[in-house]
């Protein structure tokens, strides 16, 4: 099952708002085995949504569209739905009782454009809205004769996350016929190119290209390494992580301890808890070690949820505002760090 | 002048990344007055980057695509454009020698799978690479018997940043034939629904949609209020300002003194600079004001850049935090926040 999704807004396009709501989108039809191939960003204009809503669907089976469903003149998702579908708008009593409803509620006057959310392909059925006062839809359509569907769904995020969570996804796994989820794992690697890792990597990936599936990739992350990302499908998250451990054997088999973490472990949260756990964490040494107080402080102005050793950083910080570097105030990282550190600065030169 | 833009990699449609990249382009272009209505995040498959450059280069007179650059197996942007221009790719040894220097320099060994990112589309321009080993390409295209072009810059973010600026804009520019600039500027109000606003302005409305420009859209923003952006596009920054200044008197006379800033005003930078204008930030009131210490710090976990009297705040919070809100702690406001506050609390009953 293909579920493409299509982002409403010309301040996407404009970069005043950034789009995570297909991101968003997208990882949850990954964590439920759904394929989204396509996802695009199209501003407020009919002709142009239509457009791209007939194109999608030539392909996928089922398309998200997320946002232009507002009380205002340029809110045109309704519209543009409603041409692919071949059907016109019909006004829902239901959905403006409870329009004018949440305006009674708050003692405030409704304007009449807010009917414009009452409005409803003929043929749809509707998602109650329950936070905001644009209802979402489930459209049917006809594509050369084959049975798709359009969900649209309001683009303020919470509203959003609401409904794919409360009718889209449930209504695409009915679709769907059988669950199935996208599980992957990521190994987080300091130390070797891309290319490197790739060449090194190769047998596993020539085999892994002949069986199908897992998948593997490559994500250069500059400062947060080289991310090898494993991605299988299966009917259960069991079944998948049964898939990836046999590959994630061989990868580390071949890439050795450049792999410092996995998912979203960080190089500080892994050197920090390596600090932690070696009780080091307040000594000071007087010999080189690589990582100064400052750069671990640089790395890690968001300090990392698992962290529970940070009065170190804080406190070499305050010394390295005040005095600079000070060989004083480095901090002992342990030789995993060291070898991090050293592939740092050599990235950097 | 149209310029779309095509984002690559699988990792932005399982949402593992946020596509920043293309909102940044967006953005670009439209401070050089370069149209952008459509753009599109496609995964690592050489079939659907191919199929989905040529869809948009049917409409688009240009287009980038951003990643795919890469040394890896699955780096398939050089393919997919070869495919496209209906060219084959061709070794380039000034690129192979640069890939080569960058490693020697660092004292690293390369990967032979670094020499595809000296493969080149025949007829292809090279933007040369300064801060990774992919250079970008500029390629021309004839559609239906009109030339357009591929600009394929990589996907990290500062290398993308560094050739967009240093190429693919200057080059755009050259073929649009002629310079403009698009300008936006965002009423922020608060107290007002969508619709009301919308019903309220559409005098306004109207007779900016006879004569076509400027352009008024509404942003629902949440917790931020309701955006009320005009648009611009002419030849200069300042004429695009004196297209949307009367407009922006027109829209301030109806909507009143609901507008509580600009741009990147918030709410929080707004209040505090009515606080430390009038010397109240450290006055402790008894009688009841619309905000307390504790509201106040929550949405102003983010402090504001324009912001000079943070202290305030943050002793409110912790005397909030061991005590709950007692009344001693409570922060005058002003006129202007009392409203705000008043129409934020009726809008979370």
């Amino acid at each position: 099952m293909r579920c493409d999704v299509v982002a409403i807004g010309t301040e996407l396009l404009l970069g005043q708002i950034v789009d995570t709501n297909s991101a968003y989108i997208g990882e949850q039809l990954a964590a439920h085995g759904l394929d989204s191939l396509l996802q695009v960003k199209v501003g407020d204009n009919l002709a142009r949504i239509e457009s791209v809503l007939r194109g999608v669907l030539a392909d996928a089976d089922a398309v998200i569209v997320c946002g232009g469903l507002g009380p205002t003149h340029d809110d045109l998702t309704r519209e543009a739905v409603a041409a692919v579908m071949r059907v016109s708008l019909v006004h829902d009593e239901s959905i403006a009782t409870v329009i004018r409803d949440m305006f009674a509620v708050r003692s405030r006057p409704m304007a009449d454009n807010n009917l414009r959310q009452a409005l409803v392909p003929c043929g749809a059925t509707i998602i109650p809205q329950t936070r905001g006062t644009a209802p979402g839809l489930i459209c049917p359509v006809v594509v050369d004769g084959v049975d798709k569907v359009v969900y649209a769904i309001p683009g303020v995020p919470h509203e959003m996350k609401d409904m794919l969570e409360r009718a889209v996804l449930p209504d695409l796994h009915r679709r769907a016929g059988r669950t199935a989820v996208i599980v992957s794992r990521t190994l987080r690697t300091w130390g070797e190119s891309e290319s490197g890792l790739n060449q090194r990597l190769d047998p596993v990936i020539a085999s892994l290209d002949a069986a199908g599936s897992p998948t593997l990739a490559f994500l250069a992350s500059g400062w947060e390494g080289m991310k090898v990302r494993l991605t299988a499908k299966a009917d259960t998250a069991g079944a998948a992580a049964r898939m990836l451990a046999p590959v994630e054997a061989r990868v580390r088999e071949i890439v050795g301890d450049q792999v410092f973490g996995v998912d979203d472990d960080t190089m500080e949260s892994v050197v920090l808890e390596l600090l932690r756990q070696r009780d080091h964490q307040r000594r000071r040494c007087q010999r080189g070690v690589p990582w100064r107080g400052g750069e671990l402080c640089e790395r890690g102005e968001v300090r990392p949820a698992r962290c529970r050793s940070w009065s170190g950083g804080e406190r070499t910080r305050r010394a390295a505002d005040g005095r600079g570097r000070p060989s004083g105030s480095r901090l002992s990282c342990g030789p995993r760090a060291h070898r991090g550190g050293r592939a740092h600065r050599a990235g950097r030169r």
